[in-house]
């Protein structure tokens, strides 16, 4: 056994809460180095007296060098004291805090521990996320639904989108238009900024207590949010808490006042005058965007402000959560005051990070429920899009993935395949809807919460920003209504089974080189195989089935089934999918 | 290069501000296996345009198994993104966020991030802490200065210690004493708990907010707290805030009232009445002792109390910090709102968790400022003591603790041979001082506070708890004062010379199968090599010297020393240690 491939270290994701009772224990090995692995377990205080166990583990990930296992404990004394037996062949090793043994290690001090299960660090996305199917809406763009309130300046729905023009898309125009969005089984819409900003996007806020008035009221938006409830879709705004726009009233008084402005503390200001130099500004911002100041969230006042924005519109207005903007770059101490606040509110309420990188460390319970998952995004895209990753790499990525963050992680991820900030899922398709269906296939077949980029359901296409924000089509004589109902269908497929949802998940075939990937998940007594195809041939795999005793059907896809023995034989066409119903 | 050795994780010890300006980036490889890593880095918005940088890393510490690598950056604007190009021979991969690549990635969107440096979040225990040299007292034992409040049933001081006896130890005792703890070196004490409670060691409190009557006063503390400052000496309390007594009168109040009791939340019962059936409490306690239930510390009012309690003793009274018992079965929540009330009270207050296995969850910035350094102590008393560790078997695992943590967290860690919880030293080394010298001559000489168990200076004796617990010797001619001469002297150089606090570490000898070890210590242009012999014949040793231009000096310790060119030629007699100044 490769010594230097066994990773564990308690806490994050390798020893964690998984509920109230729960604790999930995993530890990492080379792949297909180790036949078997014990846990040994007890109680911390007690262990020979109520005896101690050993609990085989399963793998239940794998990347291109690791196997990832998992045994789950539900300690009495809610404390546990664990240490691992590993096997390969005749050889058995043992682990514990001080490293490798060739004999099952005497002192049992040197175990390692999880100290106590205590609730208030359990991490607990609400329970509502992982049966939720997103709609992102970039409001400027998404329906003119009151055009008394367009902007001056604002062009005829349907032009060409830049960087700095108007149509007038406002929350009127979302609000005729639930029934659109209610027919796709959405329920939950993710709004970018709504507040008042200067810019199209919003993402430069001038006040946060105030829908801006191109898109309508605070009272309109409390009527929006009503209107989605009584439909049973859950509303999330987006919280840009990084920076503020320059147009923001503390930030034109420091400008105008220098250090002598009572708000001088509420950026990162390096030298009065404000200004910029070389392209530089003299104060933090997000990037080096003049116009984007970063806020000081460390100052007591702009703390007591945004938190107050954090509880007025979940409080006030109903809305169900927040999306963090750039979160990573705000400090954690700030986001864990901003959780007290928002669940206190609402303790139903969804904290969703931007973060395009590694998230551990907003993801242990203290800060986040989830994140929006750009690195599965990009291996979909890779995979069922670019071409540029087989079968056995997307499976590499997306068991690294399942690994890398506790289950409930996992099962509240924001899974997307475009936004706002990315090129189109048709575009980066080349039109081709076959690779937008596989990819989307995917997406609505793994753990995670799927969102759908508005448009995208009806064909729309647009290259990276301005382009992936152009207005909605709503002739339907102008839609891919074909479109349309392979996501509808898909969304329904995924609400009506749990097993699509939060079940568990095993890969079934991932091999180099090709381009063909199938995994089944399982819950509540029913059984999904899941086969995908992203190889321009017709490509047939032949899967494991001894559970099934049915005759599988195809619930959604192409191809031809074939049971023969224990074995299921699938025929997929290029570029095609079939989510198979076992049982 | 082995790949499935090669680990990096941002945050946690990988990836850390060690202060407002300072980014420590560190990687792991499988030991001797990799010659050369560069990292790459630049800012994450600006990569091509300011430029990135390559900057090559240095072996810091090493363990069995792997190289531990480090590079310190100071970004201009705070953030950084990062990627490694790792060199074995004419072999180079590149590492960055999605894995291993055998040309330098072109997506720079694939590299690593340390986000933003915020200062909110940067770990930064205080300063004094890492120049401070602590005394451990427990009060019952230490010295009685007033008869008129002993417990009634006090025995004559010196006698036999039992579990449950007393010997009138008290507060006007340990400032009859300063002069002797000052006359050791000594400017830190902890003190075992002095709150009121019914037995002799007080780890049962009642009130949290009163001195033990058989201790002395509040007022009194206060006085004590006053002499200590007025000679330079900090003071750290025990905090027990897992557990109160069973006579804590909320605790009394739910025995007797059961549910109905307004205290019924402030502890985790089970079933109602509360009892102890076949020697399990109804209720949670510390392991399952039945005399000291588990608080609560998720209810608001627990936490109302127990911060209070904080607040008080650092504002009111004057004391430099907590250690805190069984700090990892007390929930994160609670140690963050802690951590704020104490900082708040004190920012140069210091927070020392007790824990005695991996301590990464705590040592985030965001709860201690250190732990009882344990598994430390068990390699050096292995290694000095017991002789069940050879030289090398010592540095691998302190190697693998230098790199568990962040660096600050080393600087500030506690380093101890004993306490009340363990044997003393001399009994562990079954009388023989060399061996008692030996381990203390290392716990002088690494990064980390080191702390003296009362009385251990002047050769008290003593096994497990109660042997551990005896009375102070006071009597001069029954003190060891060659030992207490070799305590003051090592504790006067470690305090004259920073590179033996928080200079450099280089291990200079450590040979499998042999008790020699060495390492070099440099700071502020003095450099120290500490050369120490466990083994019970003479030994030579021969170092590197190649920066020394001026004869080197024992400066304490044995053994013959001859520069030879560039090489430190040692020889020790058994069981035996030099400390030479080199430059």
């Amino acid at each position: 056994m490769l010594k230097e491939a066994i990773y564990h270290r308690p806490k994050n994701n390798w020893s964690y809460a998984y509920d109230l009772e729960t604790i999930h224990v995993r530890i990492r090995t080379k792949r297909n180095d180790v036949d078997r692995i014990m846990l040994i377990f007890g109680d911390k205080y007690n262990w020979h007296a109520i005896g101690h166990q050993e609990l085989a583990m399963k793998v239940f990930a794998s990347d291109e060098l690791f196997d990832y296992w998992q045994a789950e404990v539900k300690p009495t004394f809610r404390r546990l004291k664990y240490g691992f037996k590993l096997q390969s062949g005749k050889e058995s090793i043992w682990m514990n805090e001080q490293g490798f043994h060739d004999e099952e290690p005497a002192n049992i001090y040197l175990y390692f521990e999880y100290p106590f299960l205590n609730p208030a660090d359990v991490f607990s996305p609400p329970a509502w996320v992982k049966d939720a199917v997103f709609y992102q809406i970039f409001p400027e763009r998404f329906a003119n639904g009151d055009p008394s309130i367009d902007p001056g300046n604002a062009e005829p729905w349907g032009g060409e989108p830049t960087t700095s023009n108007f149509f007038g898309g406002d929350l009127q125009g979302v609000i005729d238009n639930l029934d659109h969005i209610e027919k796709l089984g959405i329920n939950a819409i993710y709004f970018n900024p709504l507040f008042e900003a200067p810019t199209n996007h919003k993402y430069d806020t001038i006040d946060y207590l105030k829908i801006d008035p191109q898109f309508g009221t605070n009272a309109k938006m409390k009527e929006l949010v009503e209107a989605c409830h009584a439909r049973g879709i859950k509303v999330l705004l987006d919280a840009v808490f990084n920076h503020s726009g320059n147009r923001f009233p503390p930030f034109l008084d420091v400008k105008e006042k220098g250090a002598a402005s009572k708000y001088s503390e509420w950026f990162h200001v390096k030298d009065f005058p404000i200004e910029v130099k070389d392209g530089i500004p003299t104060y933090d911002a997000f990037a080096f965007e003049p116009h984007m100041p970063k806020l000081n969230t460390e100052n007591a006042e702009v703390q007591a402000y945004l938190l107050e924005v954090a509880r007025y519109w979940i409080e006030e207005i109903g809305v169900d959560g927040w999306r963090l903007d750039v979160a990573n770059e705000v400090d954690h101490r700030f986001w864990r005051k901003f959780r007290d606040v928002v669940k206190k509110a609402n303790p139903d309420a969804y904290i969703l990070g931007e973060i395009w990188h590694d998230s551990q460390p907003w993801l242990g319970g203290d800060q986040f429920d989830a994140v929006m998952n750009y690195p599965l995004t990009e291996a979909m895209l890779d995979y069922a899009v670019r071409g540029t990753r087989d079968g056995k790499q997307f499976a590499d990525l997306a068991g690294y993935l399942l690994a890398a963050y506790p289950q409930q992680a996992t099962e509240a991820a924001f899974n997307l395949l475009g936004s706002h900030d990315t090129p189109r899922l048709l575009t980066l398709s080349k039109g081709d809807k076959r690779r937008m269906k596989l990819a989307t296939a995917i997406q609505f077949t793994l753990a995670g919460t799927p969102c759908i980029y508005y448009g995208d359901e009806v064909g729309l296409s647009g290259g990276q920003d301005p382009g992936c924000r152009k207005c909605m089509e709503w002739d339907e004589s102008k839609q891919d209504r074909e479109l349309f109902d392979f996501f509808a269908t898909l969304v329904k497929l995924r609400r009506d089974h749990r097993a699509l949802r939060d079940g568990t998940f095993e890969l079934q075939y991932a091999e180099p080189g090709s381009k063909l990937l199938a995994y089944a998940r399982e819950a509540e007594g029913e059984r999904f195989l899941v086969i995908l195809n992203a190889g321009k041939r017709k490509a047939t795999a032949t899967v494991p089935a001894e559970k099934d005793s049915s005759v599988p059907i195809i619930a959604l896809g192409d191809g031809d089934i074939a049971l023969k023995g224990h074995k299921l034989r699938v025929s997929l066409p290029p570029l095609s999918y079939a989510i198979v119903k076992l049982v």
